[in-house]
């Protein structure tokens, strides 16, 4: 069998048990030019949630009753393809379930083996969110040696990647936005930020101002709302936002907040642009190898939350948004499937 | 004598009678190296609204007492400066006065004459408001053959000039947005425009879709808030948002509402960025070359406002915000200069 767990009802705020309903449905068989996946973990990610949205996105919605959409790696148990080879760990499109297809519709990739990086390691570093740091700071934030660079959601899977990939390149100054003191202790002790700031204490734009007083040449923007206004009013000349994703407006789409400080970008001549990772497919080599050289350098730290289990899969993407994860969180299906 | 309209206090809306005072000074006296200019003209622009409030901008406000700043042109009387010659017409930071003394501080272009322009047409269509269109489109907008474009203040002295440069260019469709049904009928009568939306009427973002089914390449944006989000809602892929101004903004600057839909910049890839035209200076002569050429062959319609008298500088402003302006605002403040 096949245990899936599919969309029951669009969520109004966070997701409930309402929201998704664990089934069993019977294991795919797979037809010429396929291979049949056995999956391994999945990747939690912040877009899942605006996916279960009845709104345009970068990808339909998925559809009441179908299986959450969501990225994840497993092996390779049967192919019918000159792509695949039994036993080819994979990364793609496996969606909230045990099993799934591969073939020209929903194309996986193979994932490296002989780095000497855990199949954990390489979702997170090399997977969307590694790569996501790379490209939204390097090319979107058009970074520069001695830029002053500011990271929300900065103990996230993501923000942690940001700053870290700034120090290396050379920052002048790499200041952390995080919830709490605990996660700001995090940011500075374990990923070497210079300094990070607690979004949960009042007077978040004049601290940024005392931290930055120069203005901010990238800001990376995991969050949106206050947060991203904060950085707006003390954005520098020519200063370019980053925008990854609007965590804290995804729970609540009627009443995001949204921004006030437009203007700034007036005043200052600056820009702001968003970015999707998948735009930059063509290139994910050239981040992969760079990010996997740095984890073998020391000087990428990363960590990763696992959950066991598929049906703690709802539960986990909660986690991102109550802040309860402490790093990257992964969804174990399969302990037994590692990379060689 | 010098008239001269000083800042007595800082308006919390719009200007009204006790924001400024009429005050007399006596002439300047111009020293070495300074030539005394009778001003001719004011240009009225709504940026002079953001200088008289007590917050960050690209130039300081203006302190309480200062002469209200503006950009002016005016004839050189009197020259202690290899720069200028007396009879010359020159464009600068004049104020909202009489006479000003020109030095290397406060430098003055002489402005192109035998071009068979008058000062009205120089000052508008080669001035600020031109130059800023073309800039803000062309650099800013990164606008290519074939794009479909849309303006807001689409029958303002900016906003009109960039319909057309971008009809003359090859747009695929150009879009104005305007308030009431006779700026709109101006926009695509007088100013050749494919279509115009009375933002006064509902649903604009759902009139935007139907005017741009495929979305909008490039957003030039003269007025903020819920217009801009509108545009937002209705951006391309890997579009282009302008913010030239935010004029539905300047008189309720705490107030005002800002914008909820900036995640459409990362659904699309989009981005959005501010410049100011004194960013340019160096190319100005670029833009004027192309401005008058299009002037000369008909392919830009323009209009001017004239109000006479210095004294009706601060109603003229007011004219900006209230709508009851058609085309470029300007303040004549002595009938007599005028362009060879």
């Amino acid at each position: 069998m096949n245990r899936q767990i599919i969309l029951a009802k669009r969520p109004a705020g966070v997701v409930d048990d309402t929201t998704t309903t664990l089934v069993e449905a019977p294991r795919p068989t797979c037809g010429p030019g396929q291979a049949l996946i056995k999956v391994a973990m999945l990747s939690i990610d912040p877009t899942i949630r605006t996916w279960m949205n009845d709104a345009p996105g970068y990808l339909p919605p998925i559809g009441i009753g179908d299986v959450i959409r969501s990225s994840g790696a497993g092996v390779v148990v049967e192919s019918n393809s000159a792509r695949y080879n039994v036993g080819d760990i994979v990364y793609g499109m496996t969606n909230w379930q045990e099993w799934v297809c591969a073939d020209d519709q929903n194309k996986f990739t193979v994932l490296p083996i002989g780095l000497g990086l855990d199949l954990a390691t390489v979702m997170n570093v090399l997977g969307v969110t590694g790569i996501t740091a790379y490209f939204g700071l390097i090319d979107v934030g058009k970074f520069h040696e001695g830029d002053v660079v500011v990271v929300s959601g900065a103990a996230g899977a993501t923000g942690s990647v940001v700053g870290q990939i700034a120090k290396v390149r050379g920052a002048r100054r790499v200041v952390g936005i995080a919830g709490g003191p605990e996660k700001c202790a995090e940011v500075i002790e374990k990923y070497g930020f210079d300094e990070c700031l607690d979004y949960r204490t009042p007077h978040l734009a004049r601290r940024l101002h005392e931290a930055c007083p120069e203005g901010i040449d990238v800001y990376f923007d995991n969050v949106g709302g206050e947060i991203l206004d904060a950085a707006l009013s003390n954005i520098a000349m020519r200063g370019r936002i980053v925008l990854c994703g609007a965590i804290s407006q995804y729970n609540e789409m009627d009443t995001a907040r949204g921004v006030s400080n437009t203007s700034m970008l007036i005043m200052r001549r600056a820009s702001m642009e968003g970015f999707i990772v998948l735009d930059f497919a063509a290139r994910f080599a050239e981040a992969q190898m760079e990010l996997a050289r740095m984890v073998h350098a020391g000087s990428l730290v990363h960590r990763e939350h696992l959950v066991v289990g598929l049906e703690n899969a709802p539960d986990a993407l909660n986690l991102l948004f109550t802040g309860g994860n402490h790093g990257k969180t992964l969804v174990v299906v399969d302990e037994d499937v590692q990379l060689g």
